[in-house]
């Protein structure tokens, strides 16, 4: 199969939006007048952002929802995206998985194919997509404000435990297991809630490398700290919920653990003022995902990690890092 | 080092245009009203696209110059770009080259950095780049016509003779094989060029995957084909004009077909109506590039070369294909 056949057989698709697609040298998109153009690049390899053992639909859905994912912390409506991909061979059974899971996941969002590249090599995808938002209402970093509520969308935690899994290190019955390895591997990106925390939220970001460090990064960039409610954390791991989870061996530390530092979330960390709690929790409602409180910007910098009962946890806690 | 220390101590610099640069989850960009945003990624790997002999400080420019040329070819302005790193190992010598060569070029362009990601991995890079264009004033590969004078800038087949030298199939005397590296290491994207060819040209394409090859997409996409001088385009050899050219053993055949397949080049072909000509000389004028004339596109399909004399040759000619 030459790089001319597979980009036709498998990722080329008339544009309804963007004035030009695939096959010219460049795309050519079309902001809508008072837009700014939103703009995030992820790049996936095998064994560090994906197992060998996904389905291939699988990995085509998550290498465009991490990227979604991006969009969503900012607020921003998704619009297109490029596809850049470095593949050992060509085939076709692979092909067909992996772009029937991008396509999926790119139509439920309105989000078209507009170019990229093909290449042989290491397995590596990389994403790059493009929203749009008014200019002045992307949701930034550095917004959070001393006295702010802090809060989390949907659940935490439980792709990690499908990773501890897939490494041998946890057993879990199959039942949970099942869904600990949809969480890790076809994750939601949350536009929905980004789109509606608009004009609510002061600051988002992604989850991606565990909320205490992703949090970190906000807290950072807004000059602030946060005390956070590490068993309100530790309550969004939604293997915790299923009727299966008493047959587990699953400890309360562990838990937090994983809710707290497990990274592959992809769900939205926030703050907002408590005067606006009604609307965040509206907003949670119209986006059709759970948002919880989990705690309160404080002008002190760092990450305090308190129990249900208020009292100071100390918790060696390490994020991710993909260059570590 | 960190996946954060190396993004901060290499890649993060203040943005200038754009709203939002490097260190959130998206960067924004922001179109002047009346814009379209040209887009365009590519991906390069040791091997394929480089080999591991370059100068870090070469591989640098050269990634985002293939990029930029893509954008040339659209006749838009570079504004920004994003740049997706897998790196084995966090060298700081390779990453200091890198970035000293990648941002020289950028600050040619007036092309800012506004994010992207680093992973460890095989060596992988993906830039992706953003441009403006009027609407409407994108030159694309399907607007040639019969009639048309078929044109290219620049010089042709000289990264060719170097990849050859490399691989041990061809030896040159040591100052033509210098030129022939630069051409190969630190193409110039012909920027300043597709925007002096913006209303004159009717198609352009950037030689990326050899002439003829390249000039078949435009042929194609446009429903027409092409008389192409063969000798014109062997005359644009830049080794053929130097004065130990008479000390290498390369013959008039070998010339043709570097020129007319050998890759790498990173110039434009176009295409123009006749009534042009002084137009599209005086874009060359302007750009600093020098553009020469190689033939005229017809209504039959298909590429036909002929020689000086107008006679028929009958070369075959195999394009780069990045996944064969």
């Amino acid at each position: 199969m030459s790089e001319f056949d597979l980009i036709a057989n498998y990722f080329t698709r008339p544009v309804r939006r963007s004035p030009l697609g695939v096959g010219d040298d460049c795309a050519l998109l079309a902001p809508a007048p008072g837009m700014q153009l939103a703009v995030s690049s992820d790049m996936l390899l095998e064994g560090r952002h994906f197992l060998s053992t996904v389905e291939p639909a699988r990995l085509g859905h998550k290498a465009l929802a991490v990227n979604l994912s991006d969009l969503a912390a900012c607020g921003a409506k998704p619009l297109a995206f490029t596809l850049a991909l470095a593949l050992p061979s060509a085939e076709p059974a692979w092909l067909e998985g992996f772009s029937r899971g991008l396509f999926a996941l790119a139509d439920a969002h309105g989000c078209e194919l507009v170019g990229g590249d093909t290449t042989r090599g290491p397995l590596n995808i990389c994403v790059t997509v493009f929203g749009e938002v008014p200019a002045g209402a992307a949701l930034l970093r550095s917004g959070a404000r001393a006295g702010d509520d802090v809060w989390v969308s949907g659940t935490l935690g439980d792709a990690r435990l499908a990773l501890d899994v897939f490494r041998g290190r946890l057993a879990l019955p199959q039942a949970l297991f099942a869904l600990a390895r949809a969480r890790m591997e076809t994750p939601a990106p949350r536009v929905a809630l980004g789109l509606a925390l608009r004009g609510i939220a002061t600051s988002a970001i992604d989850v991606s490398d565990g909320l205490v460090g992703d949090l970190g990064h906000v807290l950072k960039a807004s000059g602030v700290g946060a005390r956070i409610d590490a068993d309100a954390v530790a309550g969004r791991v939604a293997l915790a919920a299923h009727p299966a989870f008493a047959e587990s061996a699953l400890t309360v530390p562990a838990l937090r653990t994983c809710a707290l530092a497990g990274g592959d979330d992809y769900e939205l960390a926030f703050t907002a003022p408590p005067s606006l709690r009604p609307q965040v929790l509206q907003a949670g409602a119209l986006a059709g995902t759970a948002v919880t409180r989990i705690g309160t910007v404080e002008a002190q910098p760092g990450t305090r990690l308190v129990d249900a009962a208020g009292a100071a946890l100390d918790l060696a806690l390490a994020s991710f890092d993909h260059f570590g």
